[in-house]
């Protein structure tokens, strides 16, 4: 459980942390890898979520899943993927988060660099990324003792 | 300021957060391009630090450099930097730490996903990674609230 005043000093913006979908760079599972390509070495993420034709979220893809599968024996291969689509590459069972537990999140980016939110029907809404919680935690780091008085609660009774 | 409570919260691991040089993986900066490539694509990180012979930090290299750097007018091609080195490529005037101050950290953090941290010779001596330090804010607001009493302090005078 995270506290009310923890939440407050933490200045959780009304968007609850969530970069929109419109605002997010995707791709289809069924695009050629080519494309996944181009779009991830121009848009300066490391990886970006894969969506399926009715925008519900199937994996996300990384430069790195690409890179790899052109790494050939004799060096780097462009025609090792030209067959491929995204879904040969994909991560899948990626963890995502359809609601705005905050607890939740803060585990989970403990081991991502950002979190898809999707809707109930698996429809991707957003993401929630490192850089927005962080700024959160600036906040509550700077505010807390500037603006509290830290009372230690009784300790609980002791049974040893 | 961070106060000293709130450190303690944080339950700051004696490593100061750094993941020692050995442990992160590296390139020189007169590597050849193909071998920062290969690294890249296997350590499993999206960037990762240059050093100087001298193991000094001279910059930052990604896949999204190298890639970027292969693709040519009709495609991706091997041969556009079959004659490159990591410095040609590499992003410089990173920024880095050459201490351990909290709050420098967490503002850092909030654009990168780690920090390189220097000696005050600029030798390389390990990273300061966001993983870590999400760690310690779970801590710490698991904890807050559950443990302290939050006492409003005595609104500051209004001059208005």
């Amino acid at each position: 459980m995270i506290g009310k005043k923890t939440r407050e000093l933490m200045e959780i913006p009304e968007t609850d942390f969530i970069i929109p979908a419109d605002n997010v760079a995707t791709v289809l599972y069924n695009h050629p890898l080519e494309h996944a390509l181009l779009v991830l070495s121009k848009v300066g993420y490391n990886q970006i979520p894969v969506l399926d034709s009715d925008d519900r979220l199937v994996g996300l893809i990384s430069l790195a899943n690409i890179v790899n599968r052109m790494m050939g024996l004799t060096g780097f291969d462009e025609k090792l993927i030209e067959n491929l689509t995204v879904a040969d590459v994909m991560e899948v069972n990626v963890p995502c988060v359809a609601d705005n537990d905050l607890e939740d999140i803060l585990h989970l980016l403990v081991n991502r660099s950002f979190l898809p939110r999707v809707d109930e029907q698996g429809v991707f809404c957003g993401i929630i990324t490192r850089k927005e919680i962080l700024k959160a935690v600036n906040h509550l780091v700077h505010r807390l003792e500037k603006e509290y008085i830290l009372l230690a609660k009784a300790p609980m009774k002791n049974h040893a």
